[in-house]
């Protein structure tokens, strides 16, 4: 199984139980999520901004308009934190005080880098695009040159990664399995609702397939 | 209309037409959120960790184990960032340029202050567990002393605050409406499955009912 190492800074400390390591489980994240949020210092202030990203191999894609403050500051090399958190479930027990959720997140540390190379760049973006809707890039018009050079690419490689996740029945102190409190969990999960289409679709275009999402 | 000041830090600067200020539109992304994410720096590197919160007036708070890194680092009044994303939709453009998510996003900027008045801090928890589940601090057994004593509550002040809206159907190039190409919005919610009792609910407790996560 393989695995990303632990660092003094991605080793879960925690409830070291629920800390995950092994790349199946992380990709498996990474690649069910819809954005992440991306944290990063400018002028001595943190901020933590949501975008959307791309998984390939063992990069993540992030894109933008190159005007952004987050990409401009990104570029240069800062150190900067990806998570991705999807949220399964609220568990419900028996006290408040075993009150949680059922999460996956990983966090992913590292210096971005300028997706500089056009063929990169370019499959970067077609990633973006299908991930989103499957084949979407070979049916939509694809960009221009001057789209092109209004966007930037970064990738973060990953390297320094960890991931956290709580699965399962609420624990309940042994004593209050006693009370008649119900106890369990209620599932969440995201729902797609039915396409609405802009009003100027041409005729004879066939409606959207919701299943060219399946991925969720 | 009530509005927080945009400020050097929050003033939305790329796409400012999707810039929100007004407080109730920054209190309703606020109390459909699930998780925020925080950022915040220990020892020069930028974290981002997820969690859940509950806003009361003007205080958002986050508790968690006394022991934890983030809430220890963020106790000290270091700067943090607080972030909170609904994704509300893929939008899907006839040019892959103009593709899109619908999402509305908040973010905090300030310094936590640790919650000491014992009375503050039983109320900051009453509100979490009862945003998660209407009445359920009066029906679960509530915390004892040790509990209380190892859960750190931390205030965040909604005061340099901003919201970032996209909202509608796609924006195409008007050259591009001759395309071919299906386009419009998929919206995205946040669905409740049937509840999971963990199986040692004892004989005559009520099933849950789901409508008390109403809010969602």
């Amino acid at each position: 199984m393989a695995t990303y190492a632990p660092t003094e800074h991605t080793q879960v400390k925690r409830l070291a139980k629920r800390g995950v390591y092994d790349h199946e489980q992380v990709h498996a994240i990474l690649d069910e999520g819809l954005v992440c949020h991306i944290g990063f210092t400018a002028d001595g202030q943190t901020y933590v901004i949501p975008t959307s990203y791309a998984r390939s191999g063992d990069q993540i894609y992030i894109h933008g308009s190159a005007a952004s403050r987050m990409l401009r500051t990104l570029e240069q090399g800062v150190d900067m934190c990806l998570t991705v958190t999807l949220v399964d479930g609220f568990v419900l027990a028996r006290s408040v005080f075993h009150h949680s959720m059922n999460y996956r997140s990983v966090v992913v540390l590292g210096k971005a880098r300028l997706v500089t190379d056009p063929g990169e760049k370019l499959a970067a973006m077609r990633c973006f695009t299908n991930r989103m809707v499957a084949a979407r890039w070979e049916e939509a018009r694809q960009p221009t040159e001057q789209e092109l050079k209004s966007t930037n690419v970064l990738a973060l490689r990953l390297e320094e990664v960890s991931a956290k996740v709580r699965t399962g029945p609420p624990l309940d102190d042994e004593d209050d399995y006693a009370l008649p409190v119900w106890a369990g969990v209620v599932p969440i999960k995201l729902q797609l609702g039915e396409p609405v289409a802009d009003g100027r679709v041409l005729e004879g275009v066939p409606v959207f397939e919701k299943s060219r999402l399946a991925r969720r």
